[in-house]
């Protein structure tokens, strides 16, 4: 956490990995890691002082509207997972994460990625973000 | 089929095994095959003149309430499956369907289950099926 | 932890709903409790002193043979979820889980499940557990 | 398909969202098109003569280890996807495949996708393709 009244822009969640994120080739199903950086910008989110369950109960969605992994290296069951998620563009009506995931044990890169949502109303409208989370993105950012 | 007016009872769908529904055993992940069940009885109310899709828009949701299964063989990636879905059972407000998971290349028996479905509405409430299901159900089990 | 020499035969773990996991009837997708009983077991085995993946280093796969899952409520995004379970049967070459999931801050029931698998090596046919395991589950049963 | 005696670069697969595959936006759940990808290459490389069960059985396995999407519009439950996959580049020991996916129905562009892929043995260590798909993808090419 830094030191400053600013909101944090980073996010650590580690878990383990689950046999059903195996595949046949003895390794985590790449999809899966899409799931997992997910889970990092749910943490993130949460850190800004709202839950992106709220946000949905305001009408709004974030959809992802770009994606792009990188892979590194394999994870494996039962390993330690770490994801590492910063924010890195906030705009009125989009916000950019990146990620890193590792071996929380060796340190070892796994994936990096990188994902923008777009916030969205019920029709999938581009709408602009509920005012609190846009003030705590664009504090985040600065 | 029936030689009767009565609704086919039954449903068969083929599908090929996919690359991420294997686990690193080497075969299809056990829960995975609750989702090849869905989509057997996705078929059959399908056959009922009406769709799932356009039952809940009506405001009814149909919710697995219980489910078992009999794992025979394993299903492997690339395999060609086929799911006999049976109308087992129909009440006001629940239902029960059979499924025969198979090889459709060997015709081994893969998996057998049985799930029942709640009828419930937007607040998770016990409701009457929508009229024409209902009438399609009591047909088809007649 | 018992305070005497037996194994424990109860694990119980914790964690959130990840969005992936829900579906458009906006709870969670019943196969995924099949996941999460996956995940209860794997801890309860790390307790006895080994682990799963352990286990399949030695050439053993656990395979599931029978599941039957009753779903009480519904799990929602966000919630946390904990999953106790239970060492219920063990055998030479089988063993059953019982599997309590929980809403971990309402204390609400959601899915009450039971498992058998059986022990197979890599051919698939059924053989006997490694010893340790099975003194170790023979332990936990008395 | 080409009227030359070259392989066909090109495979298109249609089939019918899942339950399963949605989350409580009432859309697909963004990850599931990495997955629907897969099931295109999948189709195409066993236009090659081959399957890509057989590739590795033969001790190769194909790794992602680059994927870029790009989300244009929502794929619903119940909707008919089309695949189109398409070799964009091959080498001795990678290969990239683009991805179009539509709604089958109305045509509409949904998400456009690209992955390279690894050739890689069992330890993990980058090989050569082997020689029949490496032959059958420059044709492909060509």
């Amino acid at each position: 956490m830094p030191d400053s009244t600013a909101t944090a822009a980073t996010s650590e969640i580690e878990f383990l990995v689950r046999y059903a994120e195996t595949d046949q080739m003895q390794v985590v199903y790449h999809a899966n890691y899409l799931i997992w950086c997910e889970m990092g910008r749910t943490d993130l989110i949460g850190q800004f002082g709202t839950s992106y369950a709220d946000i949905e109960k305001q009408g709004v969605a974030l959809a992802v509207v770009d994606a792009s992994l990188r892979y590194h290296a394999a994870a494996r069951y039962g390993d330690r997972i770490r994801v590492r998620t910063t924010l890195a563009d906030a705009r009125s009506r989009s916000v950019t994460f990146d990620y890193l995931i590792e071996n929380a044990e060796t340190g070892a890169k796994l994936v990096s990625a990188r994902t923008t949502l777009a916030s969205i109303n019920g029709e999938g409208k581009l709408v602009s973000m509920p005012p609190h989370l846009r003030r705590a993105l664009e504090s985040a950012i600065a």
